[in-house]
C-alpha cells in the first residue's frame, strides 16, 4: 500500500508516492502558477500522480489515499479550503471535491505547517516523541502543535498559527495585521530587514559587499562566521528573537521537543547553540527541570509532501 | 460514590466532599502555614476530610478518591511535587505517601490553575467544550490548557504557564526571572502598579482619595465607572494588555472558548465587552472565521476544590 502527498505551495507543486515507512519512493513537481483556476492546478496535480504511478508500475487500487498540504485555513472534515491569507487561492474551495474528478480515493487535507511537523514527529527529527512543537523560519514564522502524536488542530482548524503571538508590543506591522508579533523578528524576512539596516548603519562592515537588493537570509551569518562585528551583533539579536518565542512555546506546551525548520535550520548547532543557551534562563523551572530538546528538522523541503501523505493515519 | 478535592492554597487549604455531578456536598478549610513540616499540612488535610465525612454521614468506603490541587510543577503519575516555585512547599515532596499514611483512597493530584481549567471546563464556563484555555488573573496570571476535555500537561507536566510568555520584549520585571512577561502586564498585582502610576501622575485623579498602600485591583475600575479620566486611561490599556495575551492564545489554540477568571472577572463584560472587541482585529483569520468565545470564569473559588475532585476521570 502507498500513499500520494501532495505539498500544494505557492510557487510549486510538489507531488510524491510515498511507502508505508513514511518514505518518498519518487517525486515531481509543476508550478503552481495560483493565478489559475483551481480545476486546473488540480488537473496538474492528477496528471503529477498519473505520472508517478506509470514510472513506479504502482496501480491506482494500491493507492490508500491522497494527501494535500496547503497554506491557510481548512475544514479538515470536510476537505475544504476556509482561506489561504496572502495566497490567490480563493475562499471556500472544495479540495475533495476537486480531486474526486480524478481519482477515487480518500482525500485529506492539512496546513501546510501542520503536515510538515507531522512529518517531523512521525519520521523526521522528532521521532518518537509524543508532544512536539515545530516552528519554521520561513517568509514568515509557521507553526505546528503535535500531541499525542497527532496534529492538533483546534477550532475550525486554525491552531498552530505560532508566528503569530506579540513578542514586541506595539512593535513592527506584521503581515497579518497585529504589530509585533514573533515572525516579524523570527522570520527570514525579519532577518533579511535587520541586515541591511546594520549594512547601511556600518558602512566598514563586509556585509556590504553582497548588494542591498541580494541581502538573503545567508548574508549575516556568513559574514559573522568571518567575524564581521556588525554581523555577529546581527546575528546575536536574531537568535534573541528566536529564543524568545522557543521559551514561550515551551512555557505554554513543555514539549519534549522543538523542531526547528526552514532554510536558515541548515545552519544547524551555529544557530541553534546560542538558541539553546539563550533559553535555558527564559523557561520557567529552569534549572529544576531538564532542558527541553531543541533540534534542527531533518527533512527539509520533503517535510510538506511527506506529512501530506501520512495525514491519513 | 463521592470525591474529595482539596485545593492547597499559599494561605488556606479548602477540603471539599464532591458528588457525581461536580457539585460541592460540603467544604471547610484549615490555615495552610505553609513553613510547617509537610506531615502536619497533611494531617490537618486529613482532619478536614474526617470532619467533612462525619458531618455528612457519607462513609469513607464512598470516597472514590482524593484529588489535591497545588502550586507548581509536578509529576502527576508518581504524586510528587517537583517544586513549587515562590511557595515554601519545598522540592520533590511526595503528596501521595503523605495521604496514604491516613487514608487508604487513590489519590490524584495536579496542578491549580490546570485543575480549576478543569473545573470550568466539566461543570463551569466551559462546561461541553471540547478544547478550551482557561487564564486566571491574580497575583499572577495562571493558566489551564483542555484538549480533549483533559488537562494538557506536557512534558514534566510543566506545561500551561501561559503567564509567562514574553508581551514586551525587555520590558518590566517577571516574578519568573524573565522581563516583559504577560503576567507582568495582565495580572492583578501589575493593574496595581498601573494604577499607582498613574495617581501619581495624576493628582486631580478621584483615584487618589484611595490612600497607595490600599489600591486593589479594583481601585481603577471604580474610578473608571464615575468617568475619571486616568482611571479610564488605566483601564482601558490593562484591557488592553488582557486582550494582545488572550489573541495570543487564540493564535496558537484556537479554542472553543477562553475562560477569564480571577477576582477581576467578576467585573463580567465590563471588563469583558472591550476586551472581545480589541481581540476581534488581533487574531488571524479576523472577520474570515467567526469569533472565539470569551467568557468569565463562573466557579469562583471553588474552581480549584471541585478541579482537583475531577482529577480521578
Amino acid at each position: 500500500m502507498y500513499y500520494i502527498g501532495i505539498d500544494l505551495g505557492g510557487t510549486n507543486i510538489a507531488v510524491g508516492l510515498v511507502n508505508q515507512a513514511g518514505e518518498i519512493v519518487k517525486k515531481t513537481s509543476v508550478p503552481t502558477r495560483a493565478e489559475r483556476p483551481f480545476e486546473e492546478i488540480f488537473a496538474d496535480m492528477a496528471d503529477c500522480i498519473r505520472k508517478l504511478l506509470s514510472e513506479t508500475g504502482v496501480k491506482e487500487s494500491e493507492i490508500d489515499s491522497i494527501g494535500i498540504g496547503t497554506p491557510g485555513c481548512i475544514d479538515t472534515e470536510k476537505g475544504i479550503l476556509i482561506f489561504a491569507g496572502n495566497f490567490k487561492f480563493g475562499k471556500m474551495v472544495d479540495y475533495r471535491a476537486l480531486m474526486a474528478k480524478h481519482f477515487d480515493i480518500p482525500v485529506y487535507i492539512g496546513n501546510d505547517a501542520n503536515v510538515a511537523a507531522l512529518a517531523e514527529a512521525k519520521v523526521g527529527a522528532a521521532k518518537g516523541k509524543t508532544n512536539a512543537i515545530m516552528i519554521t523560519l520561513g517568509t514568515g514564522v509557521g507553526g505546528g502543535i503535535i500531541i499525542d502524536g497527532k496534529i492538533y488542530e483546534g477550532h475550525f482548524s486554525a491552531a498552530g498559527e505560532l508566528g503569530h503571538i506579540v513578542l514586541v508590543k506595539d512593535g513592527q506591522q506584521c503581515s497579518c495585521g497585529r504589530k509585533g508579533c514573533w515572525e516579524a523578528y523570527a522570520s527570514v524576512t525579519a532577518l533579511v530587514r535587520q541586515t541591511k539596516e546594520a549594512m547601511q548603519a556600518n558602512p566598514d562592515s563586509i556585509m556590504n559587499k553582497t548588494p542591498l537588493d541580494a541581502v538573503s537570509g545567508r548574508t549575516a551569518f556568513d559574514a559573522a562566521k568571518k567575524g564581521d562585528k556588525a554581523a555577529l551583533a546581527v546575528v546575536d539579536r536574531y537568535e534573541d528573537y528566536i529564543a524568545e518565542g522557543i521559551a514561550d512555546m515551551i512555557n505554554i506546551f513543555s514539549p519534549e521537543v522543538v523542531v526547528v525548520g526552514g532554510g536558515i535550520s541548515k545552519e544547524g548547532d551555529y544557530l541553534l547553540d546560542p538558541v539553546r543557551a539563550k533559553i535555558r534562563g527564559q523557561v520557567f523551572g529552569s534549572g529544576l527541570l531538564p532542558d527541553r530538546e531543541i533540534v534542527a528538522a531533518r527533512l527539509g523541503n520533503d517535510a510538506g509532501l511527506i506529512g501530506a501523505a501520512l495525514l491519513h493515519a
